[in-house]
């Protein structure tokens, strides 16, 4: 529980893992961010957490900020494995263990296979380990699938259904979800590449079928607009009914041409004005059926920090290289000490 | 895929086990049980799969069948260390792993330490593995709880509760948890020892407290009867208002005092006759709240028999010695090709 962490992006999951990860008890020996708004500014400032100015100064010097013995990264910059490789490769040569929250990290050879296996290969040469996790890719639609997985004796399909709300995201992401757009805006948008809806289907999809052994020869997906027929109005953005409210996204995978998964994953901006409850709901189907449902919904942000923290302790178990979460026993948090009650960030 | 496997007890639950390992493509070469009227009976016919006088006969011959070549032993013959941990020893000295389904060998420490001690130096002398598995302790109660866990930056408390039905079951299970006693017989039968309800909750606090770094200080249990207001029948025994229709069996760990973890199971015959559904129920309290439900519980039956085939892939990569399910990757089903359709046993 004494390892020392480097943090790799303090934007607003960078700040929620720190405070996290001080709560738990971790030191956090230097912070990385490219925003010069940041530079210089105390971690505990930033983060707000109690001492305001304690905790190290953000840098933009990711050299200095990576020397010294080796440690881990928690890394929280962007979701394309593109756009984060270089970020997690230059850690590795330094000999850190990488835990990062970028999407496509839980499965980087679902995104791209060349720079999975340059990642691994890194790893290995510089003995240090390297893991995407959060939760969505990397539990509630893929490592829940497969823990409610272990009673059964043979897995026919596989159904889950992830139903959030957008309220608390700025225009950023809820541009990229197609919201206050009109649905033929909505249909030009996804043409276009701009509305994305979800990223990480393919890397549950994978983590699934690796972990059971499938196969999977297709995978479709379908991008379609949840539109409103009332008022719905949030902090950032209201829009009116006949409005889109959010994106369907759903991913279909097959193995010899028979649906085996499908994941649907609604987000949308206040749900509730249209009785739609949040809720993440798997259907297993095999030997027997298995029907589960949390509502409302696992907490995407908070539980997306307490994922890459508590992957902390089991990370360095694992031999060096490309680790997924699929490898590792199940990463609960490890409490030595309980955090007495009300202390809760 | 294509271990060996020697089956320790082919009771109903080792018939099940037999059945899904072959489906599964394992290979069965021994089959012991201690029935007399099981002797030279072709596991075939016993477990009542296509090809009736296929598979090796079952023999009390132990010795015998514990020759050859390392391999892997699924042991299903009874619920406690006392009573199973001399049949697991010898496997062991013959070499082999050990998978087995008796509740008390989730966590045999929180049975029996000496017992756990000599069984973990027996595996080590003989470089074998030995583990416990199963729906209820090992699933439903415990390791699902882990899996929940995985997105909390802390837990505060866990409650699990699963509300499930006995009606399949013969006299002997009945009566382990007061069917058609009368009130104060049932008090009596707990006082006396001869209800016992659930088998298990010291191993499932065990697996979930070892697992959290939690040091619980002290653990108490309640049983009380479930009595019935109608007439509740099954094939074995029929109730009248007023009599017991179950055993609803509680344990509660502390922490310094505080309640950390509820785990309650009330078992009963026709729960559905006064409205009660079952289900598997789980309730994660910490920096968030994780509600889940299960309709209709996860089938202990078929679960158990599944995750001990199912451990089969993941057990030979853990080093030798006493593992616990929380040391492994989740023992999710390995199929490298689809079981058809329909041919479900």
């Amino acid at each position: 529980m004494t390892s020392e962490i480097i943090l790799f992006g303090v934007g607003a999951m960078g700040q929620r893992i720190a405070r996290l990860a001080r709560l738990r008890g971790y030191t956090i020996r230097a912070a990385i961010d490219m925003d010069p708004a940041k530079q210089g500014i105390p971690l505990g400032r930033l983060a707000n957490w109690q001492g305001l100015e304690s905790g190290p100064a953000v840098t933009a010097d990711v050299t200095k900020a990576l020397d010294g013995a080796p440690a881990t990264v928690l890394h929280a910059t962007a979701s394309f494995l593109r756009d984060v490789s270089s970020e997690i490769e230059c850690c590795l040569q330094h000999g850190h263990d990488v835990i990062s929250i970028s999407e496509e990290m839980t499965v980087p050879h679902a995104a791209d296979p060349a720079i999975a296996a340059r990642l691994d290969a890194t790893a290995k040469q510089y003995g240090a380990r390297v893991i995407g996790t959060g939760v969505n890719p990397g539990f509630a639609m893929d490592m829940l699938v497969l823990a409610l997985s272990v009673p059964c004796g043979h897995v026919d399909h596989i159904q889950a259904v992830r139903t959030n709300d957008l309220s608390d995201f700025g225009p950023t992401v809820l541009r990229t979800q197609g919201v206050g757009l009109t649905p033929q805006g909505f249909a030009d948008a996804v043409a276009q590449g701009s509305v994305v809806g979800h990223v990480g289907f393919a890397q549950s999809i994978a983590l699934i079928a690796r972990h059971l052994g499938w196969t999977v020869d297709s995978v479709t997906e379908t991008r379609e607009p949840i539109i409103s027929s009332v008022v719905r109005e949030t902090p950032h953005m209201t829009i009116a009914p006949g409005q889109v409210a959010g994106c369907r996204h759903c991913a279909f995978a097959h193995i010899n041409g028979r649906e085996v998964l499908r994941l649907e994953h609604p987000q949308q901006i206040r749900p509730e004005l249209e009785g739609q409850a949040t809720s993440d709901q798997i259907r297993i189907t095999g030997d027997q059926v298995i029907e589960m449902q949390i509502t409302p919904e696992i907490g995407g942000g908070g539980g997306t920090a307490a994922a890459a923290v508590n992957a902390l302790a089991y990370l360095r178990s694992a031999p060096a290289g490309l680790v997924h979460l699929t490898d590792l026993p199940l990463t609960s948090p490890k409490m030595t000490t309980l955090i007495p009650q009300g202390d809760h960030s």
